[in-house]
């Protein structure tokens, strides 16, 4: 962590965006945010020249100066509020499956071949630098059933500044013989032993904590859940799982839990439905079960990409927001397809849109309200909205530095940089914004900072 | 044209993949494709050593010899069957708009100002380099109403050896007073002028060619729609123009066109309907319109990038492939908010998936089928079957180089290259495929081809 204690005291200069709420962005074409050396945003300055915000703040003469380039802006870093790192070798590979095969075909020989931690470093290595890349400076990370490369992923991201939840997978049931804890102790001991590890390696939840991770009500039996739900209670971890993906899956939970009233129910039962509890999809769910999730203020991550590959179906996300319940952004890698939250924040527009031709237009997402899901809707989600998602006095900065590309007089780019957005000049600050959602990718996200610390940078980035 | 003659032979090395059939995709692992110094593929060669390969045709001991390279192969050049050149600069511009309030708001104020040939210019040109550098090598384009800039993108179409139709538009009422035809004399004259250009500078046809360009029903007259087909019976140029794209533009034909039986009659009326007309969108058919555009043999464009942005939508693209009538592909940029006919292809997929949560899985679109559209499909849809679209002997080299990224043992990208894909040397072909249809963007286009020219190459492309 010593790059971290050593940052020295940076002001960002240049316009920057964020959401103010659901429906609003505010852009500030002419900001200056300063950023101490614990990588804490000290102040955020509006419409002053460079000059002025300098001097009106003692102690920060000699402070960096970074500014924006390429016609950007500063943009909260991307929280991924659910993503398989063990999975990320398979992106992009889903075929005609749906969940349950495509597990079987697809995850668990994948997920298994990680207990070699050579194999594991190299995959986990390539996931954080992967979406480090574009953008994402917090995820909330399934690891597989083993130990040790589930502790190796919480210290690569460690090693290279992602901050992270990290989850060692349970599943007791319904699994290859291969690839499974061999009983509910197994799969408490091992969590445990995960648990413990992160919080020595990160004391105080810096950057890295660790994450209570029963895979799904189909693979852990109710024992096992209720004993996860115990270590909940215990050690006050975070916990992840999948919640009513598809329809297949749900019948599937109907008939190993009869006793109990719904999907939500299995997990509620359990002691899991807390407000510390992040449920991946959420898309078939019914009234009562948006009710119960209210109620114990458990958290939903939509994972649109995953849901449309694998025709699972399309989550009513304005229903949901509209109960009260937290909602953020996940990849789902590799049941989506991308490891981008920029382009889950596309599909999130996709999915509200044919939701919309079905129910009518009130379902349709904003532009705006799909990047608050990407950053402040993913703080709540992951039980950090007082520190990350905007820029606020006293937040981290974890943000990353948006260039758009110019279009010459001659119709030329006019730079060798293959930028994916072209911006002509004439455009609005909403119509940049549009320009960067719907034609970037991470090649416009020129730099990325977590807790202050330079994490990722392109080629382009000029320092 | 001097650089399409001066043409030397050359053999392309290495793996190539196209289409067979709308459900199987050829992959030839060890290839070797010559082509003339016409730019006409002379022979296709299979599992053959490049020695080989160059000894069995005699004459070609000197050929030049071009080497898939970054773990790739050759996949023919993509057709986009419907893309409004003078749109481009609104790419990913669209907002909470649907059809007509999205065409006085964003798009007819950006069309006019194309009168001024300089601006005409820089758009075009910016439009033909980024669409050949996402591999489409064949266009149909919309300009607007002014000839001399509709004329100057086909000078440019030509100049950069994009093949392409270049349409004038016609529009003669419900079009704002200050961008329209103002009269059904003017939208014929200025239609024929464009032609008579066009087949001017490129006499045979060899890359560019008129096509007559009504805008859609509602802005042209009964009477402008019938004299347009005049013109098209009289000089046999192709048609475009848009149909049933969403559910107000239909009600407000049936209300303008109260004597036809239906939108697709009222093309058919005007005799537009034959098997040069390429129909935009197509999104709401009866089935009754289905059958008559069958028989007449028109073709159709899907655009479901468009349709999903702007709420229009979801075409069922299996029912028409299934009626036997040829579909292809397309942008329209920029109703579409993205320039790739890659990602259209994946729009498809999306498309047809969401079709498929309502209508059952029939209708969803395989990964092999979405590419025969961007290729087979779409050449079939501009009547060039015969000439591009895949990879056999007589045809032209329309292609490009696929590049993917490797991952060291490290897990680190191999190259600096930032490539969006990751392979990781276990994969299949039919893999890898996948992993650049959903992963891929520009950067995997490392070089393209139109006629045996080389149109576009990437910084990384080797030669």
């Amino acid at each position: 962590m010593a790059s971290v204690l050593s940052l020295k005291k940076t002001i960002y200069l240049g316009p920057f965006v964020h959401s103010q709420s659901l429906a609003e962005l505010e852009i500030c074409t002419q900001g200056a945010i300063g950023v101490d050396e614990k990588g804490t945003i000290a102040f955020v300055e509006r419409d002053v020249t460079e000059a002025i915000a300098v001097a009106k703040h003692e102690g920060w003469e000699s402070a960096e100066l970074v500014r924006v380039q390429d016609n950007g802006f500063f943009f909260p870093g991307f929280i991924d509020t659910h993503i398989h790192a063990s999975q990320y070798p398979n992106t992009g590979i889903f075929g005609k499956s749906t969940l349950l095969d495509w597990l079987n075909t697809y995850t668990f020989p994948l997920e298994s071949s990680l207990h070699a931690l050579s194999r594991a470093r190299q995959v986990y290595s390539r996931v954080v630098s992967r979406t480090l890349s574009h953008g994402t400076t917090t995820a909330a990370y399934y690891a597989t059933v083993h130990v040790a490369s589930t502790n190796l992923l919480a210290d690569i991201c460690l090693a290279k500044g992602q901050r992270a939840f990290v989850g060692r997978v349970c599943m007791n049931t319904l699994s290859p013989d291969y690839y499974r804890d061999a009983s509910v102790e197994d799969a408490v001991r091992d969590s445990r032993a995960s648990i413990d590890y992160i919080r020595k390696i990160d004391p105080g939840a810096e950057l890295v904590a660790p994450i209570i991770t029963p895979r799904f009500a189909p693979s852990c039996t109710a024992e096992c859940l209720s004993a996860l739900g115990e270590l909940h209670r215990e050690t006050g971890v975070h916990c992840q799982t999948h919640i009513s993906e598809n329809k297949p899956e749900i019948a599937l939970v109907k008939e190993l839990f009869p006793e109990r009233k719904s999907y939500a129910d299995v997990y509620d039962a359990a002691g899991l439905l807390t407000p510390k509890m992040i449920l991946a999809h959420a898309v078939h769910l019914t009234g009562d079960e948006v009710e119960l999730i209210k109620e114990r203020g458990a958290k939903i991550s939509h994972c649109p990409a995953s849901n449309t590959a694998l025709t699972s179906g399309c989550a009513r996300v304005r229903e949901l927001i509209e109960s009260g319940i937290a909602v953020g952004l996940g990849t789902d890698v590799s049941g989506g397809f991308s490891p981008s939250v920029l382009e889950m924040a596309r599909q999130a527009i996709w999915v509200s849109r044919f939701v919309a031709m079905n129910d009518g237009d009130q379902a349709k997402l904003s532009t705006e309200e799909v990047l608050y899901l990407a950053t402040r809707g993913g703080a709540k989600v992951v039980g950090l909205e007082n520190k990350i998602g905007g820029f606020e006095v006293g937040m981290d900065w974890d943000a990353q530095m948006i260039g758009l590309g110019a279009v010459s007089e001659s119709g030329e780019a006019a730079s060798e940089s293959e930028d994916p957005v072209d911006v002509w000049g004439w455009e609005s600050w909403d119509d940049r914004v549009a320009k960067w959602v719907y034609n970037g990718d991470d090649r416009s996200t020129v730099a990325v900072w977590v807790k202050g610390r330079l994490v990722h940078q392109t080629s382009r980035y000029q320092r």
